[in-house]
């Protein structure tokens, strides 16, 4: 009798359980149709025929089809984060933090550039800018490597902003270019030793 | 007798100068407009009656507010080109190149934040993107002085993108911010700064 009449009509934690639900259930399959078809054949009303979920669904988890391809990097963003926060060194925590500075260049170069087909879904027409979350994890994370080594006066917030653009740049002008050419793994390598060699040069001591 | 009809009609070379003309025009009477009244108060219709002109006329020309500020900051990066290629040194040509690195990277600071109001004008809501063509002359000019620095072995294409980017990247974060602050000074001397410290330590003999 004192049981309230909302959770009949679908509680709000309901209604969250069950848009997470959709929005795990549509990545899947949304994955399976990337490895399967490639990227052009994922659009909204394909994922939501495949997925057995009314168009509307689709519609509103993503907003629009560069939505699905967000929700996707985000994902895999999340995972990649794991890996600097707590996976096996260099790139993870246990290395010195010029080791694990370059490991970081080199693992977010391959990052972008294995993502790339994505990345450039999910940026659909417009052009990548640098101030996105993932430029604002990246930067903390390179700013929290300076502290861990000798820069003699260096302006450390300063420092960062100029490093996590340094290492973007040459990535973003490969993604938003008009037309991928086959050299994606040259950009990456060609991009991950420019890196190297800029933080090496940087850090060197006089 | 043997004189075309086409030019009563008005050549296509008259219509060229007209046109050049009113632009001209246009951008020396929004500069007035800047000078007593600011950017707010700069408008498509209030830049046609200050001139004298149809509003068909600006709209044609510019396409939308955006469009002068970005004609104004265009006209200006023509005049900031002029001092880089032939202006007095260290900017111009004529002092050691680490030198003129250093003084490229403090003028270009200063310009950015000097033109602050017309560029967020001319940008309106969108964000900044790192690509534009004042980009590429800025990582030209990188480029060229780097070729006259002894830098044993570095990969120049790719340090010149590193650098452009580090170079701008302090400056659009703080023009893609939601508000300015009133540190723009500040803003540009640790930029400036910031640059200098940069520079000197990628360009040291190891």
């Amino acid at each position: 009798m004192d049981r309230p009449v909302l959770p009949l009509l679908g509680s709000p934690r309901a209604a969250r359980a069950d848009a997470v639900r959709n929005r795990r259930q549509l990545l899947a399959t949304a994955r399976e149709m990337l490895a399967e078809q490639g990227v052009a054949r994922l659009t909204m009303d394909a994922l939501a025929e495949r997925a057995g979920l009314g168009k509307g669904t689709v519609y509103r988890r993503f907003g629009t089809r560069a939505g699905i391809f967000q929700a996707l990097i985000e994902d895999d963003e999340h995972a990649f984060q794991e890996r600097v926060l707590s996976g096996p060194p260099p790139l993870g925590p246990g290395a010195p933090a010029l080791d694990r500075l370059i490991a970081y260049g080199r693992a977010r170069a391959a990052f972008l550039i294995e993502h790339r087909e994505i990345v450039r879904a999910a940026i659909d027409g417009r052009r990548p800018v640098p101030a996105g979350t993932e430029m604002r994890l990246s930067q903390m994370h390179i700013r929290m490597l300076l502290t861990q080594i000798p820069l003699d006066g260096a302006d450390l917030d300063i420092l960062a902003v100029q490093l996590t653009a340094a290492l973007e740049a040459p990535l973003l002008l490969y993604l938003s270019a008009a037309d991928f050419t086959d050299d994606a793994l040259h950009t990456q390598e060609r991009t991950a030793r420019g890196w190297q060699d800029l933080v090496q040069r940087v850090c060197r001591r006089p």
